[in-house]
């Protein structure tokens, strides 16, 4: 039996408000807080207790949908500073590395959070994630958006310089999203148990050729490289095609293992 | 710290063996048994205790890695009767539909059990997995496969035809992978709780088309349709670029949410 | 030996002049006249007799290209009412229904005269070409497009609803753009010689399927259905990569011939 | 009105026989001839005569159909050495380099002849082609389907290394199809009239990277780079979706032009 409070929207949860044209709101309700939108405001106290799902209006009478968000959701309405990973890279880079319930898993760096959220969703309660950046304004960020929207209690934190060794061991899996990723490639060996899952993303393909030759040299074997591209459709029975342009390119994705010699 | 026989491949755990040319055998270790190979054999007894990621040799000498799998590993290598659904579509799903940890999530069809090892291992210990089938053959391989590699405990297996109704309420997600899923889109809509999150793949456009129209009819909103392309490089980086051939077409994903009217 | 006319620009060609960002000019040169542009005027007179390749300046000193354009380049500049066909499309149709030099080809609705132009310039001088259109203002545009850019004297226009049948007959090849081609099928089957080529190009799967129907129901034989995607990349040679964004979709292009029982 | 002898199959005509499951014969009709095939005999002058698109039964009583090959076709069918160029880049490449009717346009290498051949259909009888190779097979190979399937009269062939320059000026357009372009750069350079068109297909990311370099180091600007992909769909109007499996690559396309410094 599914625990009833799920189904109504309660205080300290995370919600999606998504007006027409899909205009999105993404807060934690607050008792007592209001929100400020450019259609109206909606106080906090009217939607806890609300079913998911519900309509609701603003105090002008537009219109808004409840909406439990999920883990894509987040991830797009994510406050952030830099590009994003996309969904579409994510779910392939969770399955593909092995980032599943109970890992302890490693990602440089930090960025705005975005792959944090999603490797500590993915971890479960019984993993843990290392989130590494050289910047204090992205570590910042990061923790912001994992406190704000995720589970910071599974999250450790470090500004460090990931060319310089990592302080984790024997991690099962690592996701690198830094900008030469190629010089990471031993301390991530050197962090990573024999076996583990390797994933990395990269926007050219010269990046591309030389982390594949930095993996080479470092013992990683099962070198994979692919692009995962999105194409979305017009949601109508009658004219069903595709839209008329799409995302082109997010980045080429590198996996690997580092293996025992 | 990692529980250091996480470190070595121990009896009753999941291993993938890769030989050369990415030759494959997956199976689950059990003290006493020995691996019959093309290439030799390979006694149980010799991996349990050895490091993921150690190279071993078969009695003839012939050189094979030992690896934990991961979900995309366990996904591709399943024993199927069907075509099964890719990584590169279940990642994105999975992230959709939003099947996180401690989500009641429901299926159907089961069919080999691919997408019903990757929900329950993304609802994790706290979340529960409903799959539907009307074949019992789909319906003992899934459970088979769920039994020799994922989590049996998390997932309740029924035998139904979908479009007379479901036993579970209020679910967080539905995913739907039957021959004719706009029969089925009542029942997934009395299943799912309000604002939860559906998901369903259709191998052509006239299916697609027909879906759209149930779920228009049928109190769904924010449909998304899209389709996952997924392009593998050649790992030389000397001579970078795409293979010769790749994977065309999987099948439409066809996303929406019930909502409250 | 070239003749030495075509390495300068002549009164009565057409050039097309490439501002910074790419912003373009396509007119025939007058002799007498003047171009006016947001970044200063240009006598034709000094453009007359200049190298193709010359850069140009404009009378505030803004400088251009003077270019002799290709198909493509006509193709994109050419004013329009409609959405015009690509030259990834168009390139493909005209070596897949085989209209090359010498044929008498056949073609619906003109449009804004894009694929006329083309044509046109594929069958040659000693080719011919029938564009029907039921509507005289695209008529009236796509007379004056082959009028001022390409070989008027190679097509015939005529205004016609193309399935009350076409007084065209024998015709190697017929490419169709219209709303309901499906609708057209009978009377291109009988402007077709046996075994001519046929093309088509639909926004819409529920158009493709409703046109496979027809073809198979009208002797079509051959049937191919196709989309043609085109990506471009950033033409760095430190940073190469695929654009961000890209065209997602023109059309599905549908190919066959019609045989004898 | 059409020259009714375009309408029958004639002594000399070039046809291409299409038997079930698209098993095809490419040959000149030559009277008294026979062809042979895996579904038995038919004799040229059985062919000879009859209308295009007709049905032909083997003296075993097999069928196939007669057809006047397309472009298209005729290079799919070409007796090659070595990988050929497609139809989807090489309807894109014409339009895009202006390889258009009365054009004096080069290439190199001459390979199969593939690009030979839709070079000199496309310049017609009044252009010209200047087709390099520095390997006499290849030139006998592509001069050899030239005079079966062409213009022959129309082209030149050379054996040369590209890379010590050329002797055609003042070319129009040039095509290059060799292992290290960026070397044949300058000379084509020096091959081509200012604003002319430049196309080149090169396989990997690499060789893309260092032509770019190549390109701007010698006055060639407006540098456009992409790949076409094609996807075919099944011809089922109950069941339209794409091939399971498509080609991923040929090769990126590097367009630019020589300007006046």
């Amino acid at each position: 039996m599914p625990d009833d409070t799920k189904l109504h929207a309660q205080d300290g949860d995370v919600v999606l408000l998504v007006g027409v044209k899909h205009k999105n709101h993404l807060f934690r309700l607050t008792a007592g807080k209001v929100l400020q939108t450019h259609r109206g405001e909606i106080a906090h106290d009217d939607l806890i207790g609300k079913p998911w799902g519900s309509v609701i209006r603003s105090h002008i009478g537009r219109t808004f949908h409840l909406l439990e968000p999920t883990l894509a959701e987040l991830i797009l309405e994510l406050p952030r500073r830099t590009q994003i990973l996309y969904p579409k890279d994510i779910g392939f880079i969770l399955l593909t590395i092995g980032a599943g319930p109970g890992k302890r898993v490693g990602e440089a760096g930090s960025g705005s959070g975005a792959m944090t959220l999603a490797l500590s969703e993915a971890v479960g309660a019984g993993g843990h994630v290392y989130s590494y950046d050289s910047h204090p304004d992205s570590l910042d960020l990061a923790e912001k958006n994992l406190d704000r929207f995720g589970h910071p209690e599974r999250v450790t934190f470090r500004q460090a310089d990931i060319e310089d060794g990592l302080d984790a061991a024997d991690l099962d899996a690592f996701f690198l999203d830094v900008p030469s990723p190629e010089r990471a490639v031993p301390a991530v060996h050197g962090a990573l148990k024999p076996g583990g899952g390797f994933g990395c993303i990269v926007p050219t393909a010269n990046q591309a050729t030389v982390l594949i030759a930095a993996l080479e040299a470092t013992s990683f074997a099962f070198i994979d490289i692919c692009e995962v591209m999105l194409r979305y459709y017009r949601a109508n029975s009658e004219r069903f095609r595709p839209t008329d342009r799409m995302v082109a390119h997010t980045g080429y994705l590198v996996f690997a293992r580092p293996v025992l010699a």
